[in-house]
């Protein structure tokens, strides 16, 4: 299965199914992880004909996106002497895709990238739409750039080898998406098992992220609709160092904080609230979690790239439509998370 | 006088003259060096009208060209909490306009930058065309972004202050854009002295750099001769660890040496080569260079941002016209360089 998916300046494919020859005339630098390099690397250089590959490892996990990573990957593409014509490719999950995005976009202005995901997550989300970037002290993905791959690789069996717990978490951008943008997709999840419809689920959810992206690359309207979730997500995985929470299980609490304050704001039936735990159930994503301490929480909130007059809270309307409020102020929100505090 | 610059998203004024006021909605972050703010930054605050204005300090030079750099312009930028919808303001030269065009390109995935140049070498070239960046041990402006400013103000009264040696340094900068694209302004430059019209230069200057970004903003064909004497220069200012010659200097001897290497080669006659001597003379800039170590030197040379193949060579076709040659070998470069080794 293919989808394509427009940008402002060109188009790239997304291919879904068997890991097919990725061919290119110059140098590749290969970026992968130590997780996932063990695991895939082979499989992938097997598959990869270029006249030059290079390998560089990354450190496995969110805490690692950081700027020394970037400057890593970036020691290894000077090294190799890349030139604008060779290509950078991610192999792993988000944290690799991000991090190889960014370097890309930077390294001599910009080369091109592709992605071979590795992650559930990353498989029907990270890797496509053309964001990549880095954390830092103030916060989630603050510094980065857009800058879409040049191709993307989803290949279902890469997942075979995924811990349950990440397999489980990358469901929550999955539902996501339902809850934002198509109710008959929400439906869908609902009576497929993803392990049974894997191919496609996936299809399906990169169809709608192409489709939102393609409408409104910079996020200036529609596409925020993927930041659902996300706000509060961003909160409570810099709680945690990047550590404690994967992001798909922070965005899966994030979408229950939504939902309740859209519950409050009147945007959101309890049927439908109770529709959504439901599904996240299903997968085991309906986690617990507390805010130890709201006001270094609610400074968090105010830090989220989306925010210009007050912060930016997603909102689910319903199955299948959203919208985004910056007039919420302090008390109200508070109150709408009493069952977190 | 007025120019605007057509890029691939949108078109940004170039205002040349009295410095006019700055107007913006929400907050700015202005950042200037520990040179021009002392001297500039009083007329520049008097100009801007803004609800709320913050200031960044970075250390004047081209060695500050650096990512701790960028980290603190970002540092200022996420403690002032900078939205999308906010500014970033760059008063100085090239240096200052590089660092903040590449800060503003990757805070928050890009945000909008204006420059208010105050070199002569930024008036004419560096603030147009979008180009931002920074250097590292491998060398010049490899880390970096294309994001074009939203507006450029050149007010020739800012270089009053400008150091003499600044000034003709500048200088070089407009020869090469005569060299390579316009002959009749190479004739203008021999026979108006700058200093007695200095708008008009400017804005000869800055129209020739508009037409040909409109025509290629990203450096794939007629740009390219934008770097005459560049790929040169950055491997001279390298060696001199960005500390011995102004970036003009570096122009104005890697220009000689690209001629020596196209008179070589057929593409230059003697007499036009001795006029661009003669030019570059009348300001300064005829000066004397040794290459130490000519192996050292060719490694900085291949490792020039515009190769593919070969080293890039931008060299001029007689007066208003060039060729880029990636063919040339080692000892043909050695031979033309004579001079210097």
């Amino acid at each position: 299965m293919r989808l394509d998916i427009q940008t402002k300046d060109f188009s790239y494919p997304v291919c879904i199914g068997n890991l097919e020859q990725i061919t290119h005339a110059s140098k590749v630098l290969v970026v992968s992880d130590s997780i996932v390099a063990p695991l895939h690397l082979n499989t992938l250089l097997s598959k990869l004909k270029a006249p030059h590959i290079f390998t560089h490892m990354i450190s496995s996990g969110e805490e690692h996106k950081t700027w020394q990573g970037i400057e890593g990957i970036l020691e290894s593409a000077f090294q190799a002497n890349l030139s604008r014509k060779d290509l950078m490719l991610a192999l792993g999950g988000g944290v690799v895709s991000d991090m190889v995005g960014f370097a890309s976009a930077i390294y001599k202005r910009g080369i091109a990238f592709q992605i071979v995901p590795t992650t559930l997550l990353a498989q029907v989300d990270a890797s496509v739409g053309g964001k990549t970037g880095i954390n830092n002290k103030y916060g989630k993905n603050l510094i980065g750039a857009f800058h879409p791959p040049r191709a993307v690789h989803i290949d279902p069996l890469f997942l075979t080898t995924l811990p349950k717990r990440e397999f489980k978490a990358g469901m929550a951008e999955m539902v996501k998406k339902a809850v934002c943008f198509d109710k008959d997709y929400f439906k869908w999840l609902e009576s497929h098992p993803l392990e049974q419809h894997l191919e496609l689920g996936i299809y399906k959810s990169v169809a709608i992220k192409a489709s939102v992206v393609a409408q409104d690359e910079k996020e200036e309207g529609l596409r925020r609709g993927l930041n659902y979730g996300h706000t509060f997500a961003h909160a409570i995985e810099k709680a945690g160092a990047y550590s404690t929470h994967l992001h798909g299980e922070a965005v899966a609490i994030g979408m229950q904080m939504a939902n309740a304050l859209a519950l409050k704001l009147g945007l959101l039936e309890q049927a439908t609230q109770e529709r959504i735990q439901a599904l996240l159930k299903t997968y085991g994503l309906d986690l617990p979690y507390h805010i130890a301490d709201f006001e270094s929480f609610y400074k968090d909130l105010q830090m989220d790239k989306k925010n210009t007059k007050g912060i930016c809270f997603i909102l689910p309307k319903g199955l299948g439509a959203f919208v985004a409020r910056e007039d919420m102020d302090k008390s109200t929100l508070k109150e709408a998370l009493h069952a977190w505090l």
